[in-house]
């Protein structure tokens, strides 16, 4: 048993289901809030979304069917292995077992396409013909661009400033698959302009390319905006992940003692965790579940949990979530899929009703975690899920401490060969640490005033 | 059966033995020369590589069995998928099937890591502490990284000069997985020093990367040097590419009318083919076999069969090869690991014995092929497998031209995540051919006078 290298599934065995958490919660999760405070209804949404995304947004169904044209587009990479760190854990020297489910293996390089391809697929069974998102790292805008493209729909994507300036092979990999992608914030919408006005040298955020995306979308008929994480049916698709990773750990006779993800907005965090927490809710097992979030932008560590915009414009509903402010534009830091200054309602419910936990860590601790897991393991990881990494490897010296066998299983969230650049950084010595401080608190949550809490 | 998306291997179905066609040709290969044109006996070769890898190379024994270290080690990617093009053959709109045997999902991104795990297991075995080797596109160099890395060996690898201006991540990759990376020509090598002087400008050539890896070993008591194709061994090791195909066509009862790969120095593509044609060779099957080589850099298509130096320094053996002669510099063409002078002893012997052809393709019809691949299978693949989709697509072409349903093989060489900035240039327009002429034959080919011939 203790010997596998990868677990493997067949195609039969792949989920044939999505799991969506909002039919299990204790508590109703708290509904998404007009700007009068008052309760959104689904067609307040439709001029953002397709109706049939929303439909699944305020599902609260526990079990939703994945279409069978989905499933034969996922067959081409999935199912996923879950893989042994056998050499992270030799050369830890930890009595834990580490595995990792390996979203690394998608054609565009992360988890982003679970939810990329459903998303496109939906849209265009909808009528939709163009889509506009953004994109921190990029990750999401290249998948994107990838199910955009195998769909048949055009696509512009946001990409946040500092990321599109990190990052030109990313855009190309976009342009490869048909995307037009611009460095936000542009000066093609009012929402853009402003913060260009107000902040000429911000290096832009997830908040800010939201904004834009959104304003792009709302003001052309034909043209629907989606968003790579923290809503719901996005979180919803993303729980392949940990579905597969139960059947696997079932195939070896083993549970996870804990389960990990790095959380930007807490998609790839939630798709390997639901399936488990599902089990911690009915109380079968009890899995300690943990966020790995960075110490530049801890949303769940050092934030609030109350109602905020889910972009710097408020454009976007008031969404119940772990927040710092949607106008904190977090340092230029290399896990650009990490800056988003809020937390998915649903992991951010799971967090409050106590079903998890999260932990804040700095990005060199987070890029050494990578470069052990890259020479032990092969993988060059993300510079996202070198956060989930650093977390694995900070509760493997728990059980040498401990003396304890734990099993751990941390979600790969993507592979990080586009961001070799960061790594160079890091090999030279120029990457810094950034602490989000109480006074960075105080003052990023004074845009909060006048909203609406959570009682 | 033709709906298939990927055909998988289980671990246990993964081959214990590698095949050597050696054993199989009916007119035996050549053996390799001295300065002095005297067949080489192994210990000539104990100065560049270690005895249990001599004897793979001279060994005439069919079966050679994988040592359960390396099979190991090899779990971690293979056995790799074997997946049908199916969105590629719709956007043909050809009759025929194509398949692609996917070596692009290892994690070094390449074919390349199924010789880098053995070579540097038997250098270990044999207590080499260093190894040393010449790389072009930067493939085969950040294979051998991860492979020393497992192993626990130092690494220094002399990099193609025009390659390495192009492909910083690639020495990054290196970097991170602890090699030693230059730029070739150095001033640190007689070879290197003696090539500056001659041609400051030189973009560099595997030609001339070899000479200062090979000199850079014989003059250091424990280290070695390690070829990534070419030799015997090397072609050995990657057989187990087709070896694997061959399985998974059974299972869904199939054989492959044609069989192409990409040819730089021959190892991806013999590692592919070779096992079909044992086949051939036995009269069971008949599949034309083709290699896909550059206009720039034609070897097979428009060289000479005759013994050459597999290096510009000749500290090589003298070769039996299709060769368009030794001090040949190739234009600086994006496909880093075709622009290689000669072609493995092996394959030529096998074109030589009609067992298969080569065909020329321009780089421009090859990137073209390379943009259609990624938007139909989502794969961004390597510059140098581009020319195999290439030649694939021409193949299918046929296949419609003639009304015929074929079943056509293909190897996916490798990734070309880290080759994006050649995308960007072909999206530019930045591209252009080269057509190799018989005036370049003529000056070429100068450097073979005085060198024995294959009479």
């Amino acid at each position: 048993m203790h010997d596998y290298v990868r677990i493997p599934l067949t195609e039969d065995e792949m989920p044939r289901e999505w799991y969506n958490i909002a039919a299990d919660f204790s508590k109703p999760l708290p509904p998404p809030l007009g700007r009068d405070g008052s309760p959104l209804r689904p067609e307040n949404l439709a001029a953002v979304f397709p109706m049939n995304l929303i439909e699944q947004e305020v599902s609260t169904q526990r079990w939703i069917p994945i279409p069978e044209e989905i499933r034969r587009i996922l067959f081409r990479w999935r199912p996923t292995p879950l893989r042994r760190a056998g050499a992270l854990e030799k050369a830890l020297k930890t009595p834990a077992r580490i595995f990792f489910k390996d979203e690394s293996v998608s054609p565009a390089g992360s988890h982003k396409l679970n939810t990329a391809v459903p998303q496109a697929y939906y849209n265009k069974a909808f009528g939709t013909k163009r889509l506009t998102t953004e994109t921190g790292a990029g990750q999401w805008g290249s998948a994107l661009a990838l199910g955009c493209n195998w769909m048949g729909l055009a696509l512009r994507v946001y990409m946040v400033r500092c990321s599109f300036n990190q990052k030109p092979m990313r855009q190309t990999l976009m342009r490869v698959w048909g995307a037009e992608c611009l460095s936000s914030p542009t000066d093609r919408t009012q929402a853009g302009r402003a913060v260009l006005a107000r902040w000429p040298n911000t290096p832009g955020s997830l908040g800010i390319a939201i904004s834009e995306a959104i304003e792009d979308a709302v003001s052309s008929p034909d043209a629907k905006y989606s968003l790579g994480s923290v809503l719901n049916h996005v979180l919803l698709h993303q729980t392949i992940i940990g579905l597969e990773a139960k059947k696997q750990f079932a195939k070896i006779g083993l549970y996870p003692d804990v389960i990990i993800g790095c959380a930007g907005g807490g998609s790839n965090f939630a798709g390997c965790a639901f399936p488990f927490l599902a089990d911690k809710i009915a109380g079968t097992h009890n899995p300690l579940v943990l966020a790995a979030e960075p110490t530049a932008c801890p949303k769940m560590s050092r934030g609030v949990y109350t109602y905020d915009s889910g972009d710097v414009a408020m454009m976007t509903p008031l969404l119940p979530m772990y927040t710092i402010g949607h106008e904190y534009q977090p340092p230029a830091i290399h896990a650009g899929g990490l800056r988003y200054h809020g937390m998915a309602p649903l992991v951010s419910h799971a967090k409050h009703e106590g079903l998890m936990d999260s932990v804040a860590l700095p990005q060199t601790e987070c890029f050494r975690a990578g470069m052990l897991f890259a020479a032990t393991e092969g993988i060059i990881p993300a510079p996202e899920s070198s956060h989930a990494i650093a977390l694995a490897i900070r509760e493997a010296h728990r059980s040498r401490e401990e003396g304890k066998t734990r099993t751990i299983l941390f979600n790969l969230s993507g592979h990080g060969l586009l961001e070799l650049s960061s790594y160079q950084s890091f090999l030279d010595g120029k990457i810094e640490d950034y602490e989000f401080t109480p006074e960075d608190l105080r003052k990023s949550l004074a845009v909060l005033n006048g909203l609406p809490s959570l009682s």
